[in-house]
């Protein structure tokens, strides 16, 4: 009950605090970002020292070395936290964007405007860095931010948040624009997502667990993606050559990251062709395989793929290969097995090429272009906040637009309704 | 356990329709939809016999006489029907859209596709006529519907989906674009609401009870709009001949409409000139008025209005009128009892129509336009089918567009991640 009021209270903060913001102009978002960058440095080492209370403690418990180091606030990371916010800075303000005016017979003029969402939850697990990176970008959006971190972080996390909110305040943004829940009990998550009405959107950002627990109890609307199963289908008409260097790439690269490729298809036709060099070159990668029938024919000694496997997101040097009869079989695949992330074709072919464009229902559909490439920043958006797999507001990477949305504006001179 | 089952299997052949749905042309959907509208009118008789049935039973049953009048298909109504489908295979085609492409640094070329959202789950009460312009936006933006009406309009909804997917599947649309849940036990809509990974948006239309209840309880993303509580601002410096022509028609117009005016807020220093005039053409018109202190003080013998009367969307001839200091305590008085649905305000100051425009956090800002305009229609969208105001991923009437999601499409030759 007590942990519910205290979710209450932030989260109501939060609310009045969005509402200021929409009068606020860009150049007082700016100035908030860049002084919190200043502050950010300056107060690192107060910073580091709360980190270091965070790091002990997940040592002393046992934490897993891949946790620690993603709770580690080193220099570097510090100094790219402030460059992230100077970054957003520089960004282009999506508010206040009129998308298209037009006008009606009745001389009414109607258009869209980009406003901020209002409150955005966040809820993530122990990486302090997220705390101002989702800051920064829902802030400039107009946006107030409820952040709930990881316990593990919890020190890390307090010690960023005063510095931004200090920043904020001095600067004209109203304080609670960022508010932080310091209440490590998971309860808190299940109250925030209850609230209706006072946090319009919650962003959950962590492994798959922790993302179902906030889908399935959400009152609130939930941009999420829960993994990435991405292909890269190699066309007959494929350039060979390419595929190769494109399959490298999507698998190598990488490969503990949500775009990474976790099975090839390969078109019967150039089958033969193809496996025998892309297999030795992944071997050569270090890449464990595992093969289709077909493709077990094709090249020996590999072990045998099953059903199941296709699900999966390795996240590792696993590779599925699969060899399909034509590019419908393909499409077939990556809709029964796929999670709708990254998909990619390799052809010469033009129809081909815009059919899988058209048929594919990926958050990103790419033709002769590595997997890896769907990203915010390779796309240009800027930054990004996560990438939603969801088929209802964003879909693949998403930047300051899809941290707003339109309402409708009206320019009369005295239209009435006939 | 059964009725869980049949609203798998409903939802399961929606989707595999929906996937088939994605490659089907604009010229198939259509001659589905001219198709349609001849089927309905070419079987008028056995839609208006199986009505004829539920009007029966409404009656027996003692329903309310506007509810029979929601239920009742006329010639009239059926032929607005066909209307409605025709005029949905006339508006252009959203699916396929690139809204933007830009090329990057690598010479990889990146832009947003329109593309279906998958299968639309539309639950809604007695109105028959629901069924035909759901499912003729819905398939015209390339998605499946799952429709659930109300048990009222059973036998009137079993008719007129079965005429519908004759004409989809005479078409080649498959008929499973068009599932129908034939369950009247309520509780087909908590099964419903809860197919994550099946239904990918459900549209809640009716009274406030039934969008409470899908929304607190569906796993699935919802779009709704609960009810408009929606204000006219007659601004210090409006043209206060136009603001009587407006206010007029915000009230009166059409007063059981979600986008009727039910606050006037006039601003202090014009209240003695504009109100005395104004509020007797609203009693000219049957309009029962209450009124804040600083109302009453200027016009006699009004009735005093309650805090509580604020938040009422009273779909009547009764209308709040409060007197406010400047546009900052309407702005306040919009914020804190409005819906966030539509609001207006009446000016000739170019600044203040600026700042209203900004800071009034509504899906429909209007300025010297009546509120009762915001409509699909009216707004040019060509049809709606519904007013959203959510804060994500559509706002304000929802037209084709909304019914659709991009996703990002990639042009590559050979790029890879570095």
């Amino acid at each position: 009950m007590q942990i519910r009021q205290l979710v209450v209270e932030k989260a109501k903060s939060a609310k009045d605090a969005s509402r200021r913001l929409l009068s606020l102009g860009t150049d007082v978002k700016n100035r908030a970002l860049l002084r919190m960058a200043d502050y950010i440095l300056e107060q690192r080492e107060a910073i580091k020292e709360a980190n270091q209370r965070d790091v002990e403690y997940a040592k002393d418990r046992g934490l897993s070395r891949a946790l620690i180091d993603r709770l580690t606030l080193t220099d570097k990371r510090i100094e790219e936290m402030a460059g992230a916010l100077r970054e957003v800075a520089s960004l282009p303000d999506p508010v206040g964007e009129i998308i298209r005016m037009w006008q009606r017979p009745n001389g009414m003029m109607v258009g869209r405007m980009r406003v901020p969402i209002g409150v955005i939850g966040i809820i993530y697990e122990a990486r302090p860095n997220v705390t101002v990176e989702a800051t920064s970008l829902c802030l400039k959006a107009g946006n107030a931010v409820l952040l709930r971190g990881g316990s593990e972080a919890i020190n890390s996390n307090l010690a960023i948040v005063q510095v931004l909110r200090q920043a904020a305040s001095e600067s004209g943004v109203p304080e609670d624009a960022i508010s932080f829940i310091d209440v490590t009990d998971r309860t808190a998550i299940m109250e925030m997502i209850k609230l209706e009405g006072l946090v319009d959107l919650v962003i959950p950002r962590g492994g798959e667990g922790l993302i179902r627990t906030v889908t399935e109890n959400s009152k609130v609307p939930v941009l999420k993606h829960y993994k990435g199963v991405c292909h890269v289908f190699v066309d007959r008409d494929a350039d060979l050559n390419m595929a190769k260097k494109i399959c490298l790439n999507a698998k190598v690269q990488r490969p503990g990251t949500c775009n990474a490729m976790e099975t090839l298809l390969v078109d019967e036709p150039v089958a033969e062709r193809f496996l025998p060099e892309m297999i030795q070159v992944f071997r050569d990668h270090g890449v464990r395989i595992k093969g289709c029938e077909r493709t077990r024919t094709i090249v020996g000694g590999l072990e045998e793929v099953k059903e199941e496997d296709y699900f999966q997101e390795y996240l590792d040097l696993v590779l599925n290969v699969r060899v399909v009869r034509d590019m419908e079989e393909a499409i077939e695949h990556i809709s029964r097995y796929g999670s709708g992330h990254t998909d990619a074709i390799v052809t010469q072919n033009y129809q081909r090429a815009m059919q899988f464009l058209r048929e594919v229902d990926s958050s990103a559909v790419m033709v002769n272009a590595s997997t890896r490439l769907n990203d915010g920043g390779q796309f240009g958006l800027g930054a990004e906040i996560g990438i939603s797999t969801d088929k209802v507001h964003a879909r693949g990477p998403m930047g300051l637009e899809e941290l707003t949305i339109t309402k409708f504006i009206v320019l009369g001179n005295g239209q009435l309704r006939q």
